[in-house]
């Protein structure tokens, strides 16, 4: 087994569900997790913008020494797959492509849904792959209200239920609904409920897990537990909110400054 | 009177509460409402950039011969006020003043509220400008509910009124509370339900409006009714769903490019 580390990025907290699930499946793989915070959140800024952080971050994780990197951030996998996986030596995927090819394998009837931010589903991304994956009928919503609840714990209760009828209330006639933002899985509890057993929920973070020691080619593992490493790039009051929120993994939060990821950026940019 | 339009400028939908407040106080005046939808939100940029388009957008105005100019938006006026209103030659006003004074004139003990986005509550804006102005208490909250559920239409029913009680459950005793946010007027029903009327709600909106005529240093005005041009720089889905929910204020949506706006702060900077 390669004992390097393997990279998971987000623009902040919602890539924790991401990083739970790898490392349920990854059980002895040390992981060094990074949230932009700073620059939180991606949603508002413009695609070149996006592609360019998650590209100062991944020169930053490869500079760590990672083996792999994880794109978990819709947003940024959106914008900056698949050129991202083609400029860097060391295998990168993306929760995009996660999603769909579950979310296909699941279906029988070949409608598939996807929710997501107004941002993720203006840019496309999940219903171009969707499409060119076999979908015979695609719905895509917008659910503004799930982030705040999420983020405010508020992830089962009356206004879960509330929210989850207003934005899944009407809907085409789908048999799997891809989770396409990394804070959807919490409330995946009150989304189930909603929609009954005849809808599968593809769940974002647990596809990326399923298929990430394939799409990174990684060597079946000794038995022994790894580590993980946290670090944010601003403000942690909402990521060890989420850290509670979600349980599992824990462990002291490292700030690591802006300017480190541009240098490990520039650095590589001279090296063409 | 002097027949030049206001100016009023917010980063997206938000500010049309003001402008219709604004229009109810001053019936004969012509109005240039712009937002920025283009560049939405303003929360998640730096105070230095939002300083910056907060610039661009007034120059803009300015060429557009507005005779003063309303920042209808918190995190605008929370980044370039008071520098805005000293660079140019029109009259200026942001929002977070006139809510501060209305409350502080409204407070019988001193004990005040303000409640905003994230951003606007951790620029500590309000509550510098509060202090300043003789608050004996003051008690900030972020509600990151309260926006998607007006963007949502959800501003009355049961979950508007379990978002208030999640957010303003556990409050200092205060007996005025500042709406800090051009959204939360949409729900002062909710809010004012939940509060009960031993606390004043200080509406922004309505502070602005009424302040405006000293504040922009206005002439009286013939009987007369005025025109309002909307512009926005980006999409306008939400907008015209703004426009609908709030009532009032109507007409057809321009689209302006947003070179048109950096241009216009480009010949200012170079006339020095």
């Amino acid at each position: 087994m390669d004992p390097r580390p393997i990279g998971v990025f987000d623009s902040g907290v919602g890539g924790l569900t991401v990083l739970k699930e790898l490392v349920k499946v990854l059980p002895a793989e040390d992981f060094i997790y990074l949230g932009d915070t700073a620059r939180y959140p991606y949603g508002s800024q413009s695609r070149e913008v996006v592609a360019r952080l998650a590209r100062e971050i991944t020169s930053y994780l490869v500079e760590c020494g990672v083996k792999a990197v994880v794109v978990a951030c819709n947003t940024a996998t959106a914008s900056a797959m698949p050129q991202l996986a083609q400029e860097f030596a060391v295998p990168v995927m993306g929760v995009i492509d996660a999603g769909v090819k579950r979310a296909v394998a699941a279906s029988r009837i070949g409608a598939i849904g996807v929710i997501g931010t107004y941002v993720t589903m203006a840019s496309g991304a999940y219903q171009q792959a969707l499409w060119r994956s076999g979908a015979k009928q695609v719905w895509a919503r917008a659910c503004p209200l799930f982030v705040p609840l999420v983020e405010e714990g508020l992830v089962s209760g009356e206004m879960a239920r509330l929210a989850v009828a207003h934005h899944l209330g009407q809907r085409e006639p789908v048999d799997a609904l891809i989770l396409g933002c990394t804070h959807y899985p919490l409330l995946k509890g009150a989304i189930g409920e909603f929609l009954g057993p005849q809808v599968t929920l593809i769940d974002s973070a647990e596809s990326v897990a399923a298929l990430a020691p394939e799409e990174l080619r990684l060597d079946p593992a000794p038995r022994r537990e790894g580590r993980v490493q946290l670090q944010v790039t601003g403000e942690d009051r909402q990521f060890r909110a989420m850290l509670d929120l979600i349980g599992g993994i824990g462990g002291p939060v490292e700030r690591v400054r802006i300017e480190r990821l541009q240098e490990a950026y520039a650095r590589r940019a001279r090296q063409g």
